[in-house]
């Protein structure tokens, strides 16, 4: 796995060994690269949980972090993706973590950059590590996938995960159904999972996952009131009551509060939003362990300068 | 000392055990947390000194910062600052530096957080590491503060510092008054000090403490004209040549040179306004140390990752 | 060397200096301060590659980097740039290296802060680092500089190298000549090189440099058309096919791909381009060390505290 890209590329292995050395970390397992790894996060959109959640496992592996503004940099000069790429590169940047608006912006990159790249979400399409993340928090609820039946619940066409959650999740053995707003659902979708209205799905689910309204990538009229949202597509006091006993609600936050759930649901027994969280650190870990000792295999000896030539 | 909010809530006792750790460090005395701490440094309000010394002061305390830029986290898309505090939390940062424009923003986050939080400022209200390095700095002048006189002149009503150096001071056993525009004299800074006329204040203080025109709080006739102001409540250099001999200027800067100030006394003999900022690296190095050492009492030891197993 | 500022201020054993320690560097070579470094970075103006360098040079040299945002630091509150560089100076910090739009902004600190300076660019003044990285480039490629043609193309106007790079090539032997639009060469000039027709000069030089078109230092209007200027001005493809057999191509960086150089022609076989970046980390890590070594033998040692006391 030289760059992480989208959860499709991911074999069954690959998941199964992410979630694996996620559960080592957990439990306080430790890795280091062999040498010192240079690394950049590009956040060409704004974020709070996923780039810190990188920069603590980043840090917690050791690795020497290249502060990188977007905002500051030679992008407000017009300068491409590929040639900032390729800047970071020549500078001694051995991974960088993107994330950007345009769909699929890495196609570009792919095979032209001895950089390894790990997507941190690009534009309407995928987001792997929160994927994965999903994947380890149900996993350590329920034991395994086999069987269960998830319910993606809100707006489905914007929402990165949705479509790589379902395509995995049914790979993995679980059922998956899609509700929320109707028109938010389109046909293809089907091949992973089908629509059920939200009273249906919520009361036969085992893991709720909801979606986060994305005001951001709606144009202005397209979202009901938020009153009408939630009564119509939240997860409702009225609705949780109707849960099946030990089943789980995931969000992957921000959470719009009193929209995609209630307010006091957000941090009740049943969620799992803040562990998908606490999570996320663990699988970061993992994929970036991954995906370095890839980079290794294939980095030059010669210019190899330890940080901390003690540890070694 | 779960927390380090206000001044007011520092007893003598941990006032004192702060100022003698500072003055540890400031002589070379080291001290590391037992394991791996994460930090935080939420500045919702421009900064440099102050955010720039908490940087130092972790770095030297071997903290592992975890960057938090505002204009680029999800508070852009809405999230509050308790979700962004449980969500640091989540990812495992151990303590939060925060300033914020929000009088008292930390009351909704206090009993509900793990984390440490280090209050770097509230709206009109505290500031207690910048009052801290004010005590230091008239404690090194002084050797104490028994019956010191302390003049607090100028923009008393927008200032952090002034109610809560006032507070503090006269805990100390110093004598406090007010200077500066009446109108921005309240009667609830009575029980800390009186008001007295500029002159009378410069002429008979052992440490005139400037504050800063807090332009950014003001309406925008609500200063007179700069010359009128430094002319009528600024040290200007007339001033300053009747303070008494051994007396000290202090301002917690930036300072507006022409001001509060005159320029060229800013960096004149009396003036401790710069040895006020190296302290404040230490005085922040130690109550870093006290909020750290009540945390790792009640720190989880599961999820531990050293990470430089090698110096432990 | 204290600070480091301006090309012209380099002895040509400066420069013989410099450049061996980056090749030492470059061989694997390291080297550490004695005690810990604080070093800030402050860049008034945008950039990618520059500050990226810098950083990667100061972590692989251990050094304990303090974040600076100008836009969120007291810049916005109008505190000017001798205030800010005191008040890190005060805090703690050792170093600084700053970018600024003003010409010789280093002249009112020069003599005024114990803090060792760094110029990575002054208006359209200086750019040292960059120089240097230039020269490094051109040294492996020929081995000396002695007889060696080089054609400076471009915005000769607003380019901080241009005439910095023609007076230090021509102190260490090189033949320099200036091409682009006549209207954009003065006399100034002169001293250091000759205007030559971009054909010719293309044809006969050893190394074609070509600068950056400056968009954010000229008006509205003062820039021909994109294509216009490729033509008249621009390395095509067809001028690139005159070059002599193992003559060279150069340039800053961000590239106008299009503009200065026909986009294919970027990462050509002639192109030293992304080596010039390459070597940029290198050359500032040898300069770092020179300005370092240089404040180490004037630092206090008193308040002495090491990081990483394991290394020592």
């Amino acid at each position: 796995m030289k760059h992480c890209l989208t959860t499709t590329d991911l074999s069954i292995e690959d998941i199964n060994e992410i979630l694996t050395d996620a559960e080592y970390f957990i439990n306080g397992g430790t890795w280091r690269p062999e040498r010192n790894i240079f690394i950049a996060n590009l956040f060409f959109e704004n974020s709070t949980r996923t780039k810190c959640s990188f920069e603590v496992a980043e840090r917690k592996l050791g690795l020497d972090i290249i502060p990188f503004e977007v905002s500051t940099s030679s992008v407000s000069k017009g300068e491409t993706l590929y040639d900032t790429v390729k800047t970071l590169e020549a500078i001694g940047v051995n991974a960088v973590v993107i994330r950007h608006s345009q769909d699929r912006y890495f196609d570009e990159l792919e095979d032209k950059t001895d950089s390894a790249i790990i997507n941190a979400g690009d534009g309407c399409g995928h987001h792997p590590t929160q994927s994965l993340l999903d994947l380890l928090t149900i996993k350590q609820e329920f034991g395994g996938f086999e069987g269960l039946k998830i319910a993606i619940i809100g707006d489905i066409r914007h929402s990165r995960v949705a479509r790589s959650n379902a395509e995995a999740l049914t790979r993995l053995g679980a059922n998956v159904v899609f509700s929320g707003p109707s028109e938010w659902f389109d046909n293809g979708l089907l091949q992973n999972g089908e629509y059920e209205p939200i009273d249906e799905a919520v009361k036969s689910a085992d893991v709720v996952m909801l979606l986060r309204i994305q005001h951001e990538r709606h144009g202005d009229n397209a979202v009901k009131s938020i009153d009408e949202y939630h009564h119509s597509y939240g997860l409702t006091i009225e609705r949780e009551k109707t849960m099946k006993d030990r089943s789980i609600i995931m969000h992957p936050a921000p959470v719009n509060r009193g929209v995609e759930i209630a307010d006091s649901l957000v941090e009740c027994e049943r969620s799992r939003i803040f562990k998908q969280m606490k999570n996320g650190v663990f699988i970061r870990m993992a994929v970036l362990k991954k995906v370095i000792e890839q980079t290794e295999g294939s980095m030059n000896h010669v210019n190899h300068h330890q940080k901390w030539s003690i540890t070694h």
